[in-house]
C-alpha cells in the first residue's frame, strides 16, 4: 500500500470542527462496449452540487453514472467504491478525466480539507497532488446553468437539410420525412400539447393534450362502467414487502421503481416505493375483501398516475418516467368469465385507437417472453409508425390467472359446497395511458403542425372572419364579425367545441397557420360574399379540403364534415400500415424487409430462444451501444409484437422463419417503441 | 474513554467478509413535556426490520421515533448518534429500555457480528455484555405482525358502554355519541368507503365513496370550464432547487415533503420532491408561456393527488398522507380580476358543500397567521363538526398577489406601452380535496350506518321486492320480481342511480339493515299488496319517513323526495352549527362556550400575538403531550378558524375579546381539525 501511504504523508492531523469536507466521487460514461471508458473523476466541495448532466457536458461524454466496484478495480487496483480515496488515482494507467470544483480551488491554501472520517489534507497539498498526476485535473464551475437536457440534443442531431424551407420560424422548422423526433419535438412544444419538465424523464401535459386524454377518459369509462366495473383510488405508495411480494412480477419492475426515503428530515425507517403498477397494490385488499363467492366478480379500475424510472433515453408520451393511465384489475370465479373480459377491454382499446384516434392497430397476443411478468397471458393493440416504420404497443388487457390469486390467497369457498376444493379467483388487468397521445401525434401531424383527430381534441372548429380590407366600413365589419359569432354559437349548441378568433390584430392568414399549427380539424371562413351567398368556407386541417357549406344546414353538414375526416385519417393510416405489414417466410429476406420500414409477419415455432435469435440476428451488430439508443433505431433488432388473432394460413408443414423447428402459427414482428 | 475501551475488549479482529452486521438503534418515544421520556435500544441484525409500531406495540411506549444528538448527549453521555456504540450503554444512569432481535439471539455463539466498520464481537460476548447492563434486555420477535395500527387503538379507545346496545356484529357497534373517533372509522370502513392500507396515513378509496369525489368532480369541473378554466397535468415531481424557490412558501411546507433519493438500486445524484402543492412546478413554466399581456389570462386546473408527509396522527380524508384534490393555479393582468376570481372560485366551494353534501359552510377570509404561506390573502369556507364542536376548514381559494408573480418573474410588457412599467401577474390558487367526503360523513352519518346524501351518492335508490312468503306462488313471485325490476329500469331510464337487490337468500330485514349501513338515501319497497294498489314504499335512509308512491308517478315523485331528502340533511346540519356558533364578547365567556361545543364569533384586533395568545389561553395547560392528540381534542386552544364576510355588527369602540386593542371586526375562533 505504498500509494497509499504516500498520499497519507500529504496528510495532516484534523478534525471535522475546523475543516471543509470535501467528496470525491467516480463516474462511469456510457461507453460502446467494445471501447475503453473514461472514467471521471469529481472532486468537489460536499456541499457542491454536482449533477450527472453538467459533468457530461463539461466532458463531452455521455451519460456519466455513479462507476461501480469493478471500475474501481480495473482503472484504479482499488477494491471498491467504497475503499476508493484519491490515493488511488495514481495507480490509472489509462485515460480518466478529473474535474475540480472551482470553489474548491477558490478557497484559502491553508484551509484544511476533510477527505473522509480520518483523512485531513491542506488545499494547497490537496492541489500540488491532483495537478501531478498523469492527466491534467480540469476547473468546472458547477454552479453554472445545464444547458437543457434534451431540447438542444435534438437541434444539433437535426441534420441542417432536414431545416424546411418555407418554414416561418414561429411554425415547424424540421422536416418530418428527414429528422423525424427533431420533428416530433417541435410539433409536441411548438402545438403546445406539451411542453419539458425540469425532472428529466417527466413532462407537462398541457391543455390540448390533456383534453385529448379527458375524452378518451370519457369514452372508456362509460364503457367499462356499462360492463360493470367501478372506479376506486389506491395508494401510489408500496412497502417494499408487499411490491416483492409476486417475484417474477417484481423482477420485471424493480430496476425502475422509484424509492422514497426521507420525510422533510427524517429518514424513514424503511423505504417506501412508488407504484410502478397496482397489482400487489390491490390484491392483498381482494383477498381481504372477497369473503365468499357471492363477492366476484370484483371490477375495479383507477385513473391514476405510476412512475417507472427508465434509465433509457425518455420520449414525450412514449417513455417518460410519470405517466397517466388508468389500470383495471378484475377477478372471477371462473375463467371464463375473465378471458371473455380480457377480450372485451381489448376491443374497447381497439376502439380507442380506431374510433377515436383514427389510428388502425393490429390485435393480437404478446409471445412468452414479452407478455406480463406474472400473468399468464398478455393481449395487445399494436400500431405502426411509418416514418421509422417501427411498431408500437398500444395497450395490454393481461389474463393473470391464478398466479396472483394464489400468492395472495384470494380464494372462496366453492360454490359446490365445502367439500369441493376451494376456488382461487381467476383474475385479469389492463392499462391504457397517455402514450395513445404520441402515437396519434407521430401518425398524423405533419410539417405544417399537429393534426389532431376531430373526435378527441379539445377544439373541434375555429371560425374565422375573412376578407376585411381598408375599404371594409365599419358596419360591414360588425355584419361580418356578428355573422361569424352567431356560426359560433349554433355550433356550440350542436355540441360540437367551435370558437372563433375576432381579433382584428392579427391576420387571417397568421391565425390560418396558428390554427394549423395546433390541429384544429376544420376551420370556417366567412367573408362578405360568403354571407351574400348565405354561405361558410369549410377547410379540413389535414388535407386543406375545401367545402362550401350552406349556413342553414350547419349543424348537419359540420358533423358529417368531421366524421369523414376522421375516416380519411383513419384510411391513410390504415394503408401505410397494411402495405408495411409483410408476410416474409424465409429468413433471407426478412431483414431487408424490416430495413424498408416494414412490420413482418413470419411463420413462426413459438420457441423463445429461436425469437431470441431472431432479435441478435436481425441487429445491426457494430453499432457499440452499451444501452439501446433511440436515433440509432436502425440497428435494432426486431422483436416479437404479437401473435396476431387473423392468422395467413399457415401452410402444411412450414417452417419457422428462422430455425429448423416447425412453425406453430404466424407472428408479427418488427423494430419497436 | 474507559467505558469504550473496557467494551473494545470483548472485540475480537474481524472482517465484513466473515461476520454478521448487527445494528443498534435508538429511539425516543412520544413522551409529555414534563416527563422524562425512556429511551428505546433496538440491537438487531442489519437485514432485520424494526418497524417502529412493532417497538411501541412490545414496549408499550407512544410512536418511538429514532433518537437525536440531544438524547444520545442526555442519556448516554454520547456526542451525537453517529458517535453511538453499544458501549455507551453503560453511561446510563436512568431507566431505558433494550430490545434484542431474538434472530440474533438464535446465532451460534460463536458467530463474529459486525458492530460498525471497525468493531467486530463474537455474539456470546455481546449478549453477555447487554445481559450485564443496569437495565434488563427484552428478547422481540421482529418478524410478528404488527396490530393494525389504528383499528385496534380505536377498538381500545371505545368505552364499553359506547357499544351499541342493538348492533349487529354486521353493523356498526360504536355509538357515535359516545365514541366519535372509533364510529367514525367503522362506519367508513363498514360502510366499505375506505379501507386502512399498509402505509401509515394512506388509505383505499373504494368505489362508493371514490363515486362521490367523481360526482364533485363532474359538478365543479363543469363550472370552472365555463369559466375558462382549462385542465392540465404538471409532474408530481419537483427538485429541490424549484421547491425552495419562494422561502416563506416552502417553510410551510417542508417538514412534510417526501423525498425520492433511490430509483431501482441508484441512488438519484439529487434527491426529488413529490409536490405538496404545485406553485412552484408550475409558475416557472407560466413565466415561459405567458408572453405578453394577451396571454392573460392564463387560467389552469389539476384533478391530481398531492402527498404531505404528516407526522401528526392521521385521521382517515381528514389528514391523510396521500390525497386527492384539484389544485387550480390562474394569473390575470388585473388585481380586480383575480380577486374576483378568488370569490368567484369561493363560491362553488360552497356549493360543492351545500348544494351537493348537503352541508352548511362559513365563508370568510382567513387571518395574516392562518393564511395560505407566501400568498396576499386566503379566502375559506368554514364547517362544523357537531360531536366534537370542532370547526373544519373545508376548502381555500388564495390570492396570491404579485408575490410568487415577483419570484417567478411572471411579467408582461404594459399594454399601455413600452414606456410603462411592465407588469408582474395576478396569480390566484385554489383547492378542495378529498377531505370533502370525510366532513359529510362525520355530519350526516348515524348509528345504523351511512348517510350519503343524494346528489353524491354512487347509488340513490335500491328497489327491494318485499311480502314473499312460504305461501308465495312461483308466479307470484315472478311478478313481484318483474315488477320491482321495471320499477328500475324506469327509475334508470328517468336518470336516476337506481339498482335493485333480488336475491332470495336473504330477507328483506337483511337487506334494509345493508343498505342502510351502505348509506343508500332512498329504498323503495314493493310486495303484492303494492302492485294491487299500483304503488311502491319508498323509505328515506336519514329519518325512516315512509311515502307512497303511486306508480304512475315514479319518475316525477323520486326526484323530489331526493330533493326533499338533501334539503332536509342540509337544514339539520345548519341548524346544528347555527345554534353552535356563539357571539361572545368578553373573554370569560370564552372558554366556557367553547367547551360546550361552541365555535365563537368575537370582536377581535387582528394582531397576531392575540390570535396566539387566544390559542394558548384556551387550552388546558395540563395535558403534558409533546404533540397534539387528536383524542385529547377537549385540550386543544382556540384557533381562529376565519373572519367571516357576513359580520356581526361591531359596537363603536368595541375592544378585543383578549387584549385591550380596539377589535377590527369579529373572528370566527373554535378547536379544529
Amino acid at each position: 500500500m505504498s500509494l497509499e501511504e504516500s498520499f497519507q504523508k500529504l496528510c495532516v492531523s484534523g478534525s471535522e470542527a475546523d475543516s471543509t469536507p470535501v467528496k470525491s466521487l467516480v463516474f462511469k460514461p456510457k461507453t460502446a462496449k467494445s471501447a475503453t471508458p473514461v472514467p471521471v473523476v469529481v472532486v468537489a466541495l460536499q456541499t457542491t452540487t454536482t449533477p450527472s448532466p453538467l459533468i457530461a457536458q463539461v466532458t463531452a461524454l455521455k451519460d456519466p453514472r455513479l462507476a461501480r466496484d469493478d471500475l474501481f478495480k480495473t482503472f484504479f487496483k482499488c477494491d471498491s467504491a467504497k475503499a476508493f480515496t484519491l490515493a488511488f488515482l495514481s495507480n490509472a494507467e489509462t485515460e480518466f478525466k478529473l474535474l475540480i470544483d472551482n470553489q474548491l480551488e477558490s478557497l484559502d491554501d491553508t484551509t484544511t480539507l476533510q477527505l473522509n472520517d480520518s483523512l485531513f489534507i491542506k488545499k494547497s497539498a490537496l492541489l500540488q497532488f491532483l495537478n501531478g498526476l498523469a492527466f491534467k485535473p480540469q476547473s468546472v464551475d458547477f454552479t453554472q446553468e445545464v444547458a437543457k437536457k434534451e431540447e438542444p440534443k435534438k437541434k444539433q442531431a437535426a441534420p441542417t437539410n432536414a431545416a424546411l424551407e418555407d418554414a416561418k420560424l414561429i411554425g415547424i422548422t424540421v422536416d418530418k420525412a428527414k429528422d423525424f423526433p427533431g420533428w416530433y419535438q417541435q410539433i409536441l412544444t411548438k402545438g403546445e400539447m406539451l411542453d419539458y419538465y425540469d425532472v428529466s424523464g417527466c413532462y407537462i401535459l398541457r391543455p390540448p393534450s390533456y383534453a385529448i386524454w379527458e375524452n378518451i377518459q370519457k369514452w372508456f369509462d362509460s364503457r367499462i362502467k356499462n360492463i360493470g366495473v367501478e372506479n376506486a383510488y389506491f395508494p401510489m405508495f408500496v412497502s417494499s414487502r408487499v411490491l416483492e411480494r409476486e417475484k417474477d412480477h417484481v423482477e420485471g419492475f424493480a430496476p425502475e421503481v422509484a424509492w422514497v426515503t426521507r420525510a422533510g428530515s427524517s429518514e424513514l425507517e424503511e423505504p417506501i416505493a412508488i407504484r410502478p403498477t397496482s397489482e400487489t397494490v390491490m390484491y392483498p385488499y381482494y383477498a381481504k375483501w372477497i369473503q365468499s363467492y357471492r363477492d366476484l366478480p370484483l371490477k375495479l379500475n383507477q385513473w391514476n398516475s405510476v412512475v417507472r424510472w427508465e434509465f433509457k433515453h425518455p420520449q414525450p408520451f412514449l417513455r417518460t418516467r410519470e405517466f397517466l393511465w388508468q389500470e383495471g384489475h378484475t377477478a372471477f370465479l371462473t375463467e371464463k368469465e375473465a378471458t371473455d373480459e380480457v377480450l372485451q377491454i381489448l376491443d374497447f382499446y381497439a376502439g380507442v385507437y380506431e374510433e377515436l384516434l383514427a389510428v388502425p392497430v393490429v390485435k393480437g397476443t404478446k409471445t412468452e417472453k414479452e407478455k406480463f411478468a406474472g400473468g399468464e397471458f398478455t393481449t395487445t393493440v399494436e400500431g405502426y409508425i411509418p416514418q421509422t416504420g417501427r411498431g408500437i404497443q398500444g395497450a395490454t388487457s393481461h389474463h393473470l390467472g391464478q398466479n396472483f390469486s394464489k400468492m395472495f390467497n384470494l380464494s372462496v369457498e366453492n360454490p359446490l359446497g365445502a367439500d369441493h376444493p376451494k376456488i382461487f379467483a381467476y383474475q385479469n388487468s389492463w392499462g391504457l395511458s397517455t402514450r395513445v397521445i404520441g402515437v396519434m401525434v407521430m401518425i398524423h401531424s405533419d410539417n405544417k403542425g399537429l393534426v389532431i383527430p376531430p373526435r378527441v381534441s379539445q377544439r373541434q372548429a375555429v371560425v374565422i372572419p375573412v376578407g376585411i380590407t381598408k375599404k371594409t366600413t365599419p358596419e360591414q365589419r360588425k355584419q361580418i364579425h356578428d355573422s361569424a359569432y352567431e356560426i359560433e354559437k349554433r355550433l356550440k349548441q350542436a355540441g360540437i367545441r367551435a370558437f372563433g378568433d375576432y381579433n382584428d390584430n392579427y391576420t387571417p392568414g397568421w391565425k390560418f397557420s396558428q390554427y394549423e399549427l395546433k390541429g384544429v380539424p376544420l376551420r370556417i371562413e366567412l367573408g362578405p360574399k360568403d354571407i351574400e351567398k348565405n354561405q361558410a368556407v369549410v377547410v379540413r386541417r389535414n388535407d386543406s379540403r375545401k367545402y362550401i357549406v350552406s349556413l342553414d344546414e350547419l349543424e348537419s353538414r359540420i358533423p358529417e364534415i368531421l366524421d369523414e375526416l376522421h375516416n380519411d385519417l383513419y384510411n391513410k393510416a390504415k394503408e401505410a400500415f397494411d402495405t408495411h405489414r409483410v408476410i416474409v417466410n424465409e429468413w433471407k429476406d426478412f431483414v431487408p424487409n424490416l430495413n424498408k420500414k416494414n412490420v413482418i409477419l413470419s411463420p413462426w415455432c413459438g420457441v423463445t430462444e429461436c425469437e431470441e435469435d431472431i432479435k441478435e440476428s436481425s441487429a445491426k451488430r457494430d453499432d457499440g451501444e452499451e444501452f439501446e439508443q433511440d436515433d440509432k433505431a436502425p440497428s435494432m433488432g426486431a422483436k416479437s409484437l404479437c401473435i396476431p388473432f387473423q392468422q395467413p394460413e399457415l401452410k402444411e408443414g412450414q417452417k419457422c422463419v428462422k430455425c429448423e423447428r416447425k412453425a406453430v402459427n404466424y407472428c408479427m414482428f418488427g423494430r419497436s417503441y
